[in-house]
């Protein structure tokens, strides 16, 4: 368990599905912690120094030491405190998550948010069904399951958790977009539901007007960009 | 130690450091396998039937499991066969390694490849200043040590030795494109020495004129598309 004398901090961003993972892991692990909230236009000289390189939160920072890219960050926490695991036991489930986890952070992510940034409604709806490709995959993964980490949380259900439903589903309401539907998504939304439930979870989603304005905001940066 | 009886085969393609890098480790564990090379443009059943959703190489088959993404499997190699550990063992030099690996095939690659990609010099110099800039970050970390795993082969080794002098340097190389230098580039130039000379590295190295010769078609294929 994590030493009272331990110095944990988290730089963060309240609509970052990056942080919000983040949190959820250490309130999983039941780790207290600092959490400093950044501002996404004016980043503060702390988050500079600490992540030279990428200038993005989330950052976490462990007795002195600093950890980014929220990935690794999750594989740091649960290799650091071992209780209550966040990746599977075995090694094939273990790079299942892991697969799925680069799905989500570096495929979908990317056609979920081309769905909003597209203008034009045809266009949109071309990625909205490569979307719905890409989401059937982890939709298979969730037959039989509460949720992909078995009868609990792990590690593709804080990445996946985070970007899809809690964060890209948010920018696609605010368009009108619908782009999960309970008929082909029985799985997908039955995971939603239970992962809403998860008291941790809960805690750390972004309470949803507010966010889907952001994310509004978020797609008017981006188209006029 | 890898049983007689387990079956381990690895679809790669001769040319591409993501393969390379996983013969590397099974050589490292000393793990046989059977290896099957596929080629670019003309993909096998098996390829994709394997890997139906990225449809790449490098495929990894151990007694009828599939793993795929090669980092993914690096660490799956490493949590299989615990042996000649791959990763650090310290969860904060984990997360360093795991760091630096994602910069290469997330950023590095990009903008090296970019550097290629442009047909014009002025182009291209500006792709390779960012480069430069970019593995100044590996540079600095491997002050002091033969390789970025200490006084051996690991994790950051075979992502970065795979990507960077044995393939990015080798289409630098037939465009007469200087992005790395003795002078500004000391410890990594040490580094590959030290690379060059370990047998399982040099096993997996292509061979320089037949890769310098690929590189150059790829820029071609690149450049046209």
């Amino acid at each position: 368990m994590a030493d009272q004398k331990e110095e944990v901090k988290l730089l963060g961003i309240w609509a970052s599905p990056f942080s919000r993972r983040i949190e959820m892991a250490l309130k999983l692990k039941g780790i207290p912690y600092d959490y400093v909230e950044e501002i996404l236009e004016h980043k503060s000289p702390l988050l500079l120094a600490l992540n030279p390189i990428h200038k993005k939160v989330p950052v976490l920072v462990h007795n002195g030491k600093t950890v980014v890219e929220s990935q690794v960050i999750l594989e740091y926490i649960d290799e650091t405190w071992k209780h209550n695991p966040i990746l599977p036991q075995d090694p094939y489930e273990r790079s299942k998550a892991r697969f799925f986890a680069k799905l989500v952070d570096e495929q979908i992510i990317g056609v979920g948010f081309g769905a909003m940034a597209k203008a034009d409604e045809k266009g949109r709806e071309v990625l909205a069904e490569q979307t719905r490709e890409l989401l059937m995959y982890l939709e298979k993964e969730l037959v039989g399951k509460d949720f992909f980490g078995g009868k609990s949380v792990g590690f593709l259900d804080l990445v996946a958790g985070s970007m899809i439903p809690f964060c890209l589903e948010r920018g696609w309401e605010g368009l009108g977009l619908e782009v999960v539907t309970e008929e082909k998504f029985p799985e997908y939304m039955r995971w939603v539901k239970n992962l809403e439930k998860v008291e941790f979870v809960k805690d750390c989603i972004p309470p949803r007007e507010k966010h889907v304005e952001h994310m509004n905001y978020m797609v008017e940066r981006i188209r006029s960009s």
